[in-house]
């Protein structure tokens, strides 16, 4: 099918100043006094230089031009607020890189990437422009931030409630933790989006791991198999694991962004992915054969990787667009962001898998030469205690298998939950759509109602006496 | 005078259990994965088993036990409070050094003696001990400290509230740093002690400098004073403003410890110790010659420093305890604890004195190969902007020089204010003595009065439902 890319392509045409101002490589020690540029984007066309607010993107595990084209919600939003846009990278991502090609050499080079690091590099450049910046001295600051992005705008605000007013953490999984979650939730989730957008459609998939297995035993079955999904490289013996793992995760992410219109965030897709792809699995389990179910598999998976029809094969070593720092957030996950997940075959259509953390430690260290600290994130973010804090509101998408770990009920009057049961991936945080669902519509409605109330209160703190 | 050393030395008798855990060298980054170990002081002799708070003294730039003997408040308390007590070391000082004798060798060794680091052990520390002594594991901990130990458990309240639900932080300069409060406000309150302690006593003080300037002119006046304060080492014309100096952290250190009993924290000094020295200082100042005036100014400084007689010379090079850490406090005022401090001999009684920020850190670069960031402090800790903080106590003495750089208004509901108008430093840490003014007997029951409302609190939040 023709394809028109949607996501109007804000940041290539709208931002009227950038910057890539010097940060401290550490914040956190003295020795390693080098420092580096990173980069941000700022939009001020409807700021009220009298004071108006700062919508700060708290940049995630990519190259911030794309998370600045695909948050269109603080685009629509500039004008009613009369807000400045700032769109902040996160240092090893993109452009931000604090040793250049260096960055990501060795385990000494790559010490630096941590998301403490990160967040005082928001509140230094946030610091930074309000001092320079004519007119934003007393400008209230609200920190946004999707996914990992959203994480880092919620631990933003708790830990520099000097720097930011508030909060948006869009499908922030600040609580996917150790001993925080169930493991088993998030495939549920996963699972439970294919159940619904088409009959058989998990129950398919869920016996699409042993059809696998049935039909790879032979030579010519591995051929068949990998001829029947194109795959770039003919499927070896060795890679049936690698295979299978790059297939749950292309289910995971179409999860991830079961978006009601056509959109282009992980990979271009059509409106409703899961619906197009589960139409290819409708039929009943018991009456095809293990050729015919892959058949159907392979179908859907093209649904993913192939909508634009450009694809002459695909290519199992990746599943979402190169946008994304995978190496990094990889490093991430080996180090503080140790996010167990699991799956039983019961509750969700994968294989059962349990989580081993040692298992997954010997392989960071082989990796990266480091040991994940299961226990810190939990000590340094607070956890599931995070009822003292302020001005945070916790979005997640019903649809989105990282709600699992988000905050999905109001904590207090100023920590609170919206759900969005129709939503994926932070819908909330994309533009207006004529598609949208009438629950992300009111989401970004109560959003926007509570900026309003953050910078009324702000104001109010900065009257004298 | 034959002198009662002050002070019951709780922590060799009373010390039930005490450990040195080990903690990660450095919590925010995973290249340097070395361990060392804490030492703790634990007393639960009036412990409730069943969920009783814990008091966690947030340790500060000295040896541990020397802070536990001196924070006699903790233990008055405990039996009420049904508290244990503990007292956590503070890495780089007594004996929690992170490469042992190596600690302090060179900037290397020195870049994790950092109060975020300290932070860090403390909340790792205390989750520890939440898990693995038997009862604790609902305790609601509250941070106590004082100066730059009252300053961490600020910012550990701050920083961690999920760790400990409220602080006490004792006359805790937060706010002497960069761009905060005058840098002239320290040496005006010294000023301000001496000047109501004795007739004179702060013009005599202000004329002495001259006249070191003036007897010293000549090889015979430089022999005649280094006799008159019979010091260990005679006074070479280059010793000039090393002495002064001396002098001049002379009189700071006893407006700090300018405490209404006996006592024994920086020095053995007798009750009310600038009344004594003052008794030196009263004559005229037009009235008498360099040698007269200098003459009571080397009885003052015995006072300081050979109250127990047992002193046959005065040691230029150190002013206070060895209990306490120099070289590592030096280097985080090097680093992190940039507090400028100026001084303009008309309102102060000192030599007019330019804070120069450039200079400092020239001196640091030399000492130590790292720069003071002056800024730093106000990102990570908020600065003057700490309202969305909660249950905080900062307490301040009038008589406390730091108190120019602490909190003395209430900030909100619960952040809020006690100021001790007879007290010192952190007087109300200090155990319970015939001789204190009610203001400080007062400012403790409140304090208690605070403790209980947290832990209520604290047992409200964890009632399910």
């Amino acid at each position: 099918p023709a394809v028109s890319l949607s996501g109007r392509l804000f940041c290539h045409v709208s931002i009227n100043d950038s910057g890539d101002r010097r940060r401290n490589i550490d914040h956190f020690g003295f020795l390693e006094d080098g420092t580096f540029k990173q980069r941000y984007l700022v939009n001020n066309e409807h700021w009220d230089q009298k004071g108006g607010p700062i919508l700060f993107y708290t940049g995630n595990e990519g190259d911030i031009t794309w998370f600045c084209n695909n948050t269109g919600f603080m685009w629509d939003v500039a004008e009613d607020l009369g807000a400045m846009l700032v769109f902040a990278e996160h240092r090893y991502y993109g452009e931000s890189l604090p040793f250049g090609q260096d960055s990501y050499s060795d385990t000494k080079h790559l010490n630096y990437l941590t998301s403490e690091q990160a967040l005082a590099d928001f509140s230094v450049l946030i610091r930074e422009l309000k001092r320079k910046v004519l007119g934003a001295q007393e400008s209230p600051v609200i920190a946004i931030g999707g996914s990992y992005g959203g994480m880092l705008s919620a631990w933003l605000r708790m830990k520099y409630p000097n720097v930011v007013v508030g909060a948006l953490a869009a499908s922030a999984p600040i609580w996917q933790f150790p001993d925080m979650v169930p493991c088993g939730d998030f495939y549920k989730i996963v699972t439970q989006d294919f159940a619904r957008s088409g009959l058989n459609c998990d129950s398919n998939i869920r016996r699409s791991w042993k059809a696998i297995d049935n039909i790879t035993a032979t030579d010519d079955g591995l051929q068949w198999l990998s001829g029947e999904f194109s795959l770039c490289s003919p499927l070896k013996k060795t890679d049936l694991d690698d295979f299978k793992a790059w297939l749950q995760e292309t289910w995971v992410n179409l999860a991830m962004v079961d978006y009601p219109y056509e959109a282009n965030f992980l990979q271009p897709l059509p409106r409703w992915p899961i619906q197009v792809v589960c139409k290819h699995l409708n039929f009943d389990p018991s009456s095809v054969s293990d050729y015919q179910l892959l058949g159907g598999i392979s179908e859907a998976a093209r649904v993913y990787y192939n909508y634009t029809g450009n694809c002459p094969c695909l290519n199992t070593s990746s599943t979402a667009t190169g946008n994304l720092g995978f190496i990094g957030w990889y490093y991430q996950a080996c180090t503080e962001m140790v996010m167990p997940l699991c799956t039983d075959g019961v509750q969700d259509m994968f294989e059962p898998q349990d989580w081993n953390f040692q298992a997954f430690s010997d392989e960071c260290n082989s990796l990266f030469g480091v040991r994940p600290r299961a226990d810190w994130a939990a000590t340094v973010y607070g956890g599931l205690d995070i009822a003292s804090h302020s001005n945070i509101i916790f979005s997640n998408g019903g649809l989105d298998p990282w709600s699992s770990g988000g905050v999905t009920r109001n904590i207090s009057d100023s920590v609170v939950a919206i759900v969005i049961p129709d939503g994926a991936h932070h819908l909330d945080l994309r533009y207006n759509n004529e598609y949208d669902p009438h629950t992300v519509l009111s989401a970004r409605i109560q959003e926007v109602e509570y900026f309003k109330l953050w910078i009324t209160q702000a104001r109010k703190l900065q009257i004298p006496g």
